[in-house]
């Protein structure tokens, strides 16, 4: 029987038109994802679906806020794929400690917050109470392949 | 008995005019601290007192760098006073582990470092040694609310 | 007998021109380095050798790609020294967690992961599979005294 959280991560994903299976390699120089204990560090993720940045430009002018936060869900979702992909299930993520989320901001938009809400009513949503975690937006400059938001994050996985 | 670090930490706040008592909510989607085992991690603290945002403005032009040392002075009270909440007293801190901060900053202001010195400085009053920290600054193109700084940590509490 | 990874680290360093004997100094309100059981936080590095930046300005404008990866090198390599002379040897390292890698950017630069690559590459040249690690590029405004790129990371070390 499949897990809440698990239905409810391929649920949102689905919505949003965002297939994970297969689609994220992880090995290399860097990797996607690297477990010390109980922690989990996750990659910067940007808004990719398959191999398309399906959200770019500066959030404030080719971005609207709406679009931005979609980005930010695609983002997460990305995360909790390599989260899945990694534990067998997402019953197995305790904590999330931290996301970062970086905005790429025109020069008079200050709704990076706003954004980050994206992100966080997905892991809120998909993991309930071990889905709040700490959260720092920042407005930058550019981002990897133009895209509009991009976001890291730590999980802790239950012991045994 | 109080102890030196909660006065001190109550008085630097008493001089910068920062209130913290009741005033930080902590809840909703995110939060503003999450503990696993003797780790803390802190959101991203931008240098509100009460409900404004009280230094706000590109540092190198609208704010000085004075002004975006105070800002930084007051994001890590901030910090602080999340701590002090959720320990009891900061006493309990045994290391500041990182603290990153983001300075909302000029085409050509290069004095992040100097901006950061402000957090330092604090964290270091009040905790003596163990608020030595690992630092990394940088200049970004804006931050939420229009804030000059913003700034997220990670302690570490005594066990037990 | 020196170590592969020791010497492999020395070799590159000399490669780049780069001499780290005695010139980083760990102290002050805040530090180079902070240990907590076996994770080891390293403050932003930028490409200075000796007193000087050797890499400063915009990547995309006043500094071209290679430069940039050459800057991303640089910083690697001052962590490295950092944990080599905290360590002993980097035989000691069994794990990089993450890499925040900050590029000052063009308006329109967006290959921030091609030069975080230049450190990627480093990591894994020096310590092989310890070296994979996760990685986070973002296009910041400014850096510290106008660095091309800072880069943070977090080690673990073997234990006992």
């Amino acid at each position: 029987m499949q897990s809440q959280r698990d239905a409810k991560f391929k649920e949102i994903a689905e919505q949003l038109g965002y297939r994970f299976d297969g689609e994220i390699k992880i090995g290399g120089n860097y990797v996607s994802l690297v477990k010390h204990e109980d922690q989990i560090f996750v990659s910067g993720q940007i808004p990719r679906v398959g191999n398309d940045v399906v959200i770019v430009g500066r959030v404030g002018e080719a971005v609207g806020l709406a679009d931005a936060q979609l980005a930010a869900k695609i983002c997460t979702l990305r995360a909790l794929a390599l989260l899945y992909q990694s534990l067998g299930s997402l019953d197995k993520i305790s904590k999330i400690l931290r996301i970062t989320v970086f905005v790429q901001s025109a020069h008079d938009f200050t709704q990076q917050s706003e954004v980050s809400d994206g992100a966080s009513e997905v892991l809120y949503h998909v993991l309930g109470e071990a889905g709040q975690h700490t959260r720092t937006s920042v407005g930058v400059y550019q981002l990897p392949k133009n895209a509009s938001v991009e976001l890291d994050l730590i999980a802790v996985s239950d012991k045994g």
